[in-house]
C-alpha cells in the first residue's frame, strides 16, 4: 500500500478542499476529474489553503505532499489508502464511480463519499465490496473546518470505520460518528431547517439576506461557534439546569411560530429576490475576496479558541501535540537550539500582510517558553510553584516577513546561573535574519511572586547548556542599548 | 429628563444583562424587581460584565454609572429616557406593567420589551400610550452580544423608534429593525427550527447533545459567527453566484429530509434524555464556570473580528471611534502624552489572569501608533506612502497586571529629528508603574521600504513635541542594555 496517499475523485470546491488538506498534512494526492478546468480549480483552492492552514498550526507541518492529476481513475486509486469521492449528487453516477474504482483500488482502502444527500446504504447499492464504502461528509472550507460526519451503514466494515477515524484525526479533522444513517446526516438537517425559514422571511418581506445574516452573526452565531446549542442553553437554564430550561422553553415548540409545515416554492420571483438582495449585501466583494476574508476570519477565530483551549481550538491544540511529538533537549547542545519552527499565521499580520510588531515578541515568548521547558521548567515543574518571568527584553527588527512564511527561532543561552537566565533569540526565514530578541529572565516563586532559586535539576541542565553555549561567539547586537550600534 | 438614565423592570439574567450594559456605558441604572433575590442576581451578571466588556473596547469606557434598586416602579421610571421591561413571558403581566409605568414615566421615554414571544401590537393592547412601546429583543449575554431586534408595530411612534435606534447604537448594540412584526421576530425562528430538529435527533437516538454541539461548533457555527447564512452560501455558489447556489441547493427543500412537519412531544422520557446527556457533556463545569468560559471565548472571537474589521468586530471598532471622539495633540505638550487608556482584555492574559508578555508590546505598539498619528503620521499620511517602522525596542517588566485593570501609557519623545523618532513609553495602573518601552523608529518610504525623510508637517510637529519634552528628566531605564542597571 502507498501509505499516506489519497485519491481525490471529483475535484470541485469540496474535492479541492480535501486535496489541500491531505497535501498540507504531507500526503501524496492524486486527482481524477474529467473536467478540463479541474486542475485550475484545485490550484485555486490550494492557494487559499496554503495561505491559511499552515499558520493555523503552532508547529511546523510536514513537508507538503506531491500533487498529480490523472487521466484514468485506475491510475489515481492504485494502491492508495484513502479514496475521497466528491462527484455531483447523482446516485447512479456515484454508484458507477464506485464500480470502476473498486476494480482497481486496494480492498483495505477507505472509500469516503462527500455526499450530503445520500445515505451510505444507498451508495453501497450494487457495489462489489459495500463494506469499504462510508460517508465522510466535510464542511467548506474543508482545509480549515475540522468537522467531518462519518456515517457507516450496517454493511460498512468496522475496520474501515476505525481506519477512517484514525486517518481523519491524523489530518486534523474531527470525525463525528453518526450513530444511525438518516437523510442529510446531522448538520445539514439544521442547515436545511434554517434555510427554509430564511426563504420564508425573504419571501414575506420580513427581512433581507443582509438582515438575516446580521441576525445570525451579531447574535447566536457567536454563541454557536464556541459552545453549540445545548451548552449555550445549559447556561440559559442557570443553576436550575437543563431540565428547567426545557420546561420553560419547551412549550413554545407547540406555538405556531414557524411556517415549516409547508415548503416555500422556489419561484423565479423568489430566486430573483434572494439573488438581488445578496448582490446588494456582498456584491462589492468578488468571490475570491470573500473567500480570503472568510479564511482570515476563521483562522482568527480558531486561533482565538486555541488560546482559550476550547471547542475547535482544543482540537487544534491536540493536533499540534500529535504533529510535534515529544519535546526534549537535543543530545548535542553545542549549537543554538531551534525553539520555534512555524508558519506566520494570518492573524499575526497587518492589512499589508507584514508580521505585526507585537507578534515578534509573541514568537520570542514562545521560544523562551520552549527553552524553559527544555531545561526542565515545563508545565509539571511550574505546577510545583516555580517559574521564570521575563524582566527585560531587547528586540531588533532587521527585516520584514509576510503571512505564510516559515520562520525559525534559534536560541543561545548567554548565561544561566543562580536566579538568572539570559537568552538570545534569532529569528530567521531560511537564512534571512528577521529579528533578534535578548531576554533576561528571573526565576520566581509563584507564591511570593519574588525571585527564588530554581530547583537543582533545572539549574543543572541550564548550566550544562550555558557552558556549551559559552564557546559560541557573542551574537551581534547582544548587550546593546536602543540606538547604540 | 434624566439623560442617560435607564429603568430596568424585571431583573433576571436578561434584565441584569441590560443593566450591566447601560451601567458600563456610563448610564444611571434603576432596577425594579419584587424578587428579593434580584439584587444578588443582577450583581452576579454585573460581575461577569465587568470582567469582560471594558476590555472588549480598545478605548477607555465612560465612568461606570450609578446603580440603584427601587421599591416602587414609579420611583424607578421617574424621568428616565429608557425603560426596559424583562418580566416573565405572560401577556397580562406585561400589559399590567406598562399600565403602571405609563402612569409615572415620561411620554418621550422608550419603553422596550425584551420579549421573544409577543409582537409589539400584542404588548400595546390596552396601553394608555401604545406609541411609546416597542420590542427590543436582546441576546444573552446582553453585555457582549451586539444584536437587538427592534420591532415596532404600526402604532409605534416613529420618533420612539428613532430614539431607540440612537440609544441602542450609543451603548454599542446593533438595532436590527424588523420590517414587519411576526411571531418570534427573526432570530428565534431559526433557533426554534434548530431546537426542534435537535430534539428529534436525540429522541430517535441519532445523536447526543454533545454530538449535536460538536456538529455545530466544529463546522457551520464557525462560518455563521462571521458571515451568517447567505454570505457563506454566496461563496459556495462560487463565480456562478447566488442564483446558481439556490438552483443547485433549492430542490433539496422538497426532499423529505426533516421531520418538521410534526412537533416532538415533550415527554418526561425525552426531557430526561436531554438533561442526562447535557450532564454528561457539561456537568464537569458549574454554570458560573461555563459563563466565564463563554465570555472568555466571546471576547476572544469578537476581538479577533475587530482585528479583521469584519462583522461584529466592525461594529465594535465603530463604537470605539464614537466613544473616543476626535484624536488630536493636546495644546500643552510640556508633559508626557497619554497615548493609551484602556482595560486589559480577557484575551491578553494567561490562565492565571496576568497580562501576557507579548501584550505589553502590543500596548506599546498601540501607543507608538497613537503618537505617530498625533504628530500627523496618521492613516491619511500613510496612504501617501510614508510611515515610521520600529527598528528597536527595549521593554522592562516592572510589575504584573491582571485582566480588567485600567492601564494607561504615557509617552515621552526622547528625540525626533531627521528620519528618527525615539520614544519612551511608561505603562501605569493608577500610579503603579508596570513597564517601560523604549522604541527607536525610522521613517521609511513604503514603496522602497528604505529610510526616508518625513514630510515637513510631520517633522515640524514632531520637533515641537521633542523640544518641549527635552525639558523633562531622562526617564529611569532609558538608554540601558539588557542586564545593565
Amino acid at each position: 500500500m502507498v501509505e499516506r496517499a489519497a485519491a481525490i475523485v471529483g475535484g470541485g470546491v469540496i474535492g479541492g478542499g480535501w486535496a489541500a488538506r491531505f497535501l498540507l498534512m504531507g500526503w501524496e494526492v492524486r486527482v481524477f476529474d474529467p473536467d478540463p478546468e479541474a486542475e485550475r480549480k484545485i490550484n485555486e483552492v490550494l492557494a487559499n489553503a496554503r495561505r491559511s492552514l499552515p499558520g493555523l498550526s503552532d508547529v511546523a507541518l510536514p513537508v507538503e505532499g506531491r500533487l498529480s492529476f490523472h487521466e484514468t481513475m485506475s491510475s489515481a486509486v492504485d494502491g492508495v489508502s484513502w479514496i475521497q469521492e466528491s462527484v455531483p449528487e447523482r446516485l447512479e453516477l456515484k454508484r458507477k464511480v464506485y464500480q470502476t474504482l473498486q476494480e482497481h483500488c486496494r480492498h483495505d482502502a477507505v472509500i469516503g463519499s462527500s455526499t450530503s444527500g445520500f445515505k451510505p446504504s444507498e451508495l453501497q447499492g450494487c457495489a462489489a465490496r459495500p463494506g469499504q464504502i462510508v460517508v465522510t461528509h466535510p464542511f467548506n472550507p474543508v482545509y480549515l473546518l475540522p468537522l467531518v460526519e462519518l456515517v457507516p451503514s450496517a454493511q460498512t466494515d468496522p475496520a474501515i470505520v476505525q481506519s477512517a477515524k484514525e486517518i481523519l484525526t491524523s489530518i486534523g479533522m474531527h470525525p463525528l460518528l453518526v450513530r444511525a444513517e438518516i437523510d442529510a446526516h446531522i448538520a445539514d438537517r439544521f442547515l436545511e431547517a434554517v434555510w427554509r425559514e430564511a426563504l420564508w422571511l425573504i419571501k414575506d418581506g420580513i427581512a433581507t439576506t443582509q438582515e438575516i445574516d446580521d441576525a445570525i452573526r451579531y447574535g447566536f452565531g457567536l454563541r454557536w461557534a464556541q459552545m453549540g446549542l445545548f451548552e449555550t442553553y445549559r447556561i440559559a437554564g442557570g443553576e436550575a439546569g437543563m431540565r428547567h430550561f426545557i420546561e420553560q422553553f419547551g412549550p413554545c415548540l407547540e406555538w405556531p411560530w414557524t411556517k415549516l409545515m409547508d415548503v416555500p416554492e422556489l419561484t423565479d420571483e423568489l430566486i430573483d429576490k434572494v439573488a438581488d438582495q445578496s448582490d446588494t449585501q456582498s456584491g462589492q466583494y468578488t468571490i475570491r475576496e470573500l473567500e480570503r476574508a472568510r479564511d482570515d476570519n476563521l483562522v482568527t477565530i480558531l486561533r482565538g479558541l486555541k488560546a482559550q483551549d476550547w471547542g475547535a481550538g482544543k482540537l487544534l491544540n491536540a493536533q499540534d501535540r500529535r504533529v510535534e511529538g515529544a519535546v526534549r533537549l537535543p543530545d548535542d547542545v553545542s549549537q543554538p537550539i531551534v525553539t520555534v519552527a512555524r508558519a506566520v499565521p494570518l492573524d499575526w499580520t497587518d492589512y499589508n500582510g507584514h508580521m505585526n510588531e507585537a507578534r515578534y515578541l509573541q514568537a520570542f515568548g514562545d521560544a523562551t517558553d520552549r527553552m524553559m521547558a527544555l531545561v526542565g521548567c515545563d508545565a509539571a515543574y511550574i505546577a510545583t510553584g516555580g517559574s521564570y518571568f521575563t524582566a527585560e527584553t531587547h528586540i531588533r527588527h532587521l527585516d520584514e516577513v509576510h503571512a505564510g512564511a516559515q520562520i525559525r527561532v534559534e536560541t543561545q543561552v548567554l548565561s544561566g546561573a543562580g536566579k538568572k537566565m539570559h537568552l538570545f533569540h534569532r529569528m530567521f526565514e531560511g537564512e534571512r535574519e528577521l529579528a533578534t530578541g535578548e531576554h533576561m529572565l528571573i526565576h520566581v516563586s509563584l507564591e511570593t511572586r519574588r525571585a527564588s532559586e530554581p530547583a537543582a535539576a533545572v539549574a543543572t541542565t541550564l548550566a550544562r547548556v550555558a557552558a556549551a553555549h559559552a564557546a559560541l561567539p557573542v551574537p551581534d547586537g547582544a548587550g546593546k542599548a536602543v540606538g547604540v550600534r
